[in-house]
């Protein structure tokens, strides 16, 4: 069957083309600040081809389209363009050029390239121009086209922000500004760049942070829509002006009794920080002296900026750069890791409250994935501090968990039976923390071999979480610890063991990282004191069953002696491992010991906030 | 005391500097070919400082010279220096300058830095020019200017070559020839360089191993001093003619009862390969047509060669790659696989035999670090394929153990009692393989500190040798796995943990290595099938103790499934650990099972060629 609504819009749009002289029309899943998430403003690809992945680029061209996704989304990709007359191109399938070698076959000698350039980074515009210089292809970045297609547009994310206090940011706007301008005044180690003069900061959650501020703009990520610049003299943020009107309401406020009796607008002057309108970025760029070196992170930076940035000057004026911001922000300081293990505290006596909850109802209440979810995040909802969820929760049934990115729906979901286990992966967005958590459940019998790989999952969780390391290491050193049991049988999750997390910011963060494979890009953050980051080994066994068992650790000093700086992890989540799916034989002595000591630590720290009935529980739940 | 001998010799240089008008003079420690150990010939700036550790360069001007060494040479040079008028710059040392800083404060503007640009890799010469850039430093970098100062200078290395036999090299040089050559059509993916026409290799183990060569130019190296050019019609050798003079004779061939009844000048006309004189290369490089791409790996290239390369066209002609050879010559084929299984098997056995001679001589006949060494060699030299040791033997008793590059010598060395340990790292050059193994030994009572620290070794080798991996891990991946159980108690060993072997070539090749820290220049090498490579952790504990066990395994392919390709490493070495240096109680089940394993397949393996005593050893010795 015809779908008529997305072929009338791909026909508008090359008719547009058409007009414009573009040849192939490129679009993209993203924002102007390449966020994780990306709100309904922006979802141009789903309109023109229907297809609703979180990852895909459309190409369109005068008689033919194209959709780009990756394994994950295949089969629902093929349903949902169906009848669109949109080819799907499956990505790292043997045959199937890439999206730049489809491009560099097909596009005619002197031919247009249109795309929004600021749903485009750097990087990937300058590897366009670098593909496409031979042929001299024009690029027309500067229209998006759906800018008068899409008539019904969902309105651009424009919601109001709040200020972090101090006590609970632990360093002050002036601090951190300090901080970023002697980083800009270095060569950037990355890079091998010249020295910058200026800095312009777009990613969003980078600019949250050094501004002690936070947003509501992008799902689940606590940022606001915005810019900023940075030079000796002065310090510019590019915002909203709905994002600055009246009181800094902090979510809960009521709940958590604050009230900052000044709005974002004084916090920010206060700092000395000038207010811009978010859409003059571009004529602030324009006008900044031709000479004036700009140090941007082409990881991150629309290609639509760079071309600004560069344009005033024959020589080169853009250095590039890692955001100087990323490792500082990376680096929790002494009150954000006091407040974390305040707030991680909390959180772990909600999920076990849950995990409790759930054990004792299951079988006489009818359960599903999403009301298991809902009643977790009504145990959430419970902490004063609590602001959001940090991402849609995933609560997998059985073989619904072993889809790495499951999400049940209130149209298709599974219904919980007192046998088999529930995968449930989630974490809150609070006053003093951002939390991401992962157990898998027992709710009745499971089978020899869940216990199996639940011990081995346990079993690298453990071993990684106790490693002592030489200060240098980073996770591709360390990520083997969590991997081990698993390769051993020939077993493995396809993804990293675990990644960096924000501070009431977002869930993933870098530079930190846990994974093995060498990347192309060459960023391999040191583990350094204070950096948090999740353990999270699984095992998914498609149509069978999931597991995951996720805790988030910091990294801190340890002994220091003749052989350097040694180090460790403390650990941040403490809700009980499920001692109904583990296999105590297979578990090797010093695991078992890990297991006990982690358990016992659990109860502990857990007990005192529980009720007796659950008390007891917990007790019987972590003897091993 | 002043030493006047080397006061005159440099007076002598300065003089010759003022001629040609040289401000500085360096004298690194390196051949034309970047070999590890360095000929007598070379040895230039031991000839005018006195000072004669493997590691050093020598820096010169009109009223003052400097040497820069690192910290295992400190005391050495030091020592050497000592009135010489030479200051000695420890490297790595807080305030002390690197070599190029130095130069950076101190070269005047317009100055001029003189070398023999033959001893200076590409990559250091660029990395001067880059430096200078701004000073307008000129280089004169065309002389040695020892050559008339140094009357009476040891020859230039010229010893014969010799063929290896197809059944023992497993490839025919025409094969490898068309392996290099589809190589070099290939863009080179570490540099992101051009396509080349031409490649010019001048890294010697690569040159024997691609023409079936071996040589005796550099000690324990069986390398002949030559360059090879290659493009898609001619290949060329520049080779002195006494090394292809006469017959091929392969050392110790009538024990072999192996004659080859051709020379190496047969073996290459057959091979089609033009021989030139090894020293018309620069000649033959300033003929090439100035357009054409050649290929050099800038780590191992000469400066001189580079600047011969580079001017004769004005664009860019040098294409900068690792040598292809490289990582051909690193995976073992299956020949050389099972004639190195072969080898070092009959390689262990002469080591156990030297185990069991020791522990029943000890405390009857005097035994000294040298004269153990030596025993050591005649079992080796039993074996009818030995030629020559890989490398100097360690042997460190006791303390001197402790130090990492420890050589015992004639005048200087410990005597051996029964009591402690001996640490004996040694290996040989046999027609079938290059072998390198340790075993710290025990004579006698040990304490309960060198048990604890043998066990945490044993374990952490064991740990390795059961590792388990998915194909596209490197050595940086797996290296915490041996290091973990020393690590966790605040221990290190300040090296790596393994090195790549060679073929009846260098005893150290890479590019695979078992290292955690980030190398700069970014070669990580993943383990492929058939790479060998040590696994070497240890202890040292100055004044005291070292410890190291060391075997060598290589990387196997394993089970295939939906997770990938998995890997395992088979081991070559069979050599009992010493059961008396073993604690037990320590030792973590799992590796308890694989020590069993281990014990009881060198068992199984050696007894067959032992006499019924050193069997009845074997057996108690290898019994856990």
């Amino acid at each position: 069957m015809e779908n008529e609504l997305i072929r009338t819009r791909l026909q508008a749009l090359r008719a547009l083309m058409a007009e414009e002289k573009i040849d192939y029309y490129m679009i993209p899943t993203a924002d102007f600040h390449h966020s994780e998430y990306v709100s309904d403003h922006f979802k141009v690809r789903e309109y023109f081809c229907n297809f609703s992945g979180s990852n895909g680029t459309l190409l369109v061209w005068r008689d033919g389209a194209g959709l780009w996704t990756d394994g994950r989304y295949f089969i629902q990709a093929e349903k949902e363009l169906e009848g669109t007359g949109v080819t799907l191109y499956r990505m790292q399938e043997e045959g199937v050029p890439t999206i730049e070698d489809f491009l560099r076959t097909h596009m005619p000698e002197g031919g247009c390239l249109g795309f929004d350039g600021r749903t485009v980074p750097t990087k990937q515009g300058k590897k366009y121009e670098s593909i496409f210089q031979e042929k001299q292809v024009r690029f027309a970045y500067e229209k998006d086209l759906a800018e008068t297609l899409w008539t019904d547009r969902p309105a651009f994310p424009a919601g109001r922000m709040y200020v972090i206090p101090e006590d609970v940011a632990g360093r002050t706007v002036s601090e951190k500004l300090a901080d970023v301008r002697a980083k800009v005044r270095e060569k950037p180690e990355q890079t091998g760049g010249a020295k910058a003069d200026a800095f312009l900061l777009t990613k969003l959650d980078d600019i949250m942070w050094l501004l002690n501020l936070r947003g509501c703009d992008v799902e689940c990520n606590p940022v606001a829509m915005s810019y900023f610049y940075l030079d000796a003299d002065r310090a510019v943020l590019f915002i909203q002006k709905e994002a600055i009107a009246g009181d800094s309401v902090v979510p809960g406020s009521e709940r958590l009794k604050l009230k900052l009796n000044y709005g974002c607008g004084d916090h920010l002057q206060k700092c000395g920080i000038e207010i811009r309108e978010y859409g003059e970025i571009v004529d602030f760029l324009k006008r900044l002296p031709a000479g004036l070196k700009v140090m941007i992170d082409d990881r991150y930076c629309s290609y639509t900026l760079y071309k600004v940035l560069q344009m005033r000057h024959a020589g080169d004026n853009v250095i590039p750069a890692h955001n100087p911001t990323e490792a500082l922000k990376a680096v929790k300081n002494p009150v954000e890791l006091a407040n974390m293990e305040r707030i991680f505290l909390k959180d772990s006596v909600a999920l076990t409250r849950f995990i409790y909850w759930l054990k004792t109802h299951i079988g006489k209440t009818e359960i599903t994935e999403v009301s298991a979810a809902d009643k977790l995040e009504q145990f959430r909802r419970e902490i004063p501090e609590f602001i959001d969820l940090s991402f849609p929760t995933i609560a997998g049934y059985r073989a619904n968990a072993a889809m790495m990115h499951y999400e049940a729906t209130p149209e298709k979901h599974a219904v919980l039976k007192p046998e088999g286990m529930l995968l449930v992966d989630s974490g809150g967005q609070y006053m003093g923390g951002t939390t991401d958590v992962t157990r898998t459940i027992v709710l009745g019998p499971v089978s020899d071999e869940e216990k199996y790989h639940y011990t081995l999952v346990l079993q690298g969780m453990l071993q990684l979480t106790n490693a002592r390391w030489l200060h240098g290491c980073s996770g591709r050193n360390l990520d083997i610890l969590a991997r081990k049991p698993l390769w051993e049988i020939g077993l493995d999750y396809k993804c990293g063991t675990g990644h960096g997390v924000g501070y009431i910011l977002n869930v993933h963060e870098g530079p930190q990282s846990m994974r093995w494979r060498f990347a192309a890009d060459g960023v391999e953050a040191v583990l350094e004191d204070g950096m948090d980051i999740t353990n999270e080994p699984g095992v998914y066994i498609e149509g069978s069953h999931g597991i995951r068992i996720e805790n988030v650790m910091v990294a801190k000093k340890d002994t220091k002696n003749e052989y350097g700086q040694f180090m460790h992890f403390d650990t941040l989540t403490w809700v009980p491992v499920d001692m109904a799916a583990v296999d105590l034989q297979i578990l090797p002595g010093e695991s078992v010991e890990q297991l006990i000591a982690y358990q016992k630590t659990v109860f502990e720290k857990i007990s005192p906030y529980l009720n007796e009935e659950e008390r007891g529980w917990l007790l019987r739940e972590t003897t091993v």
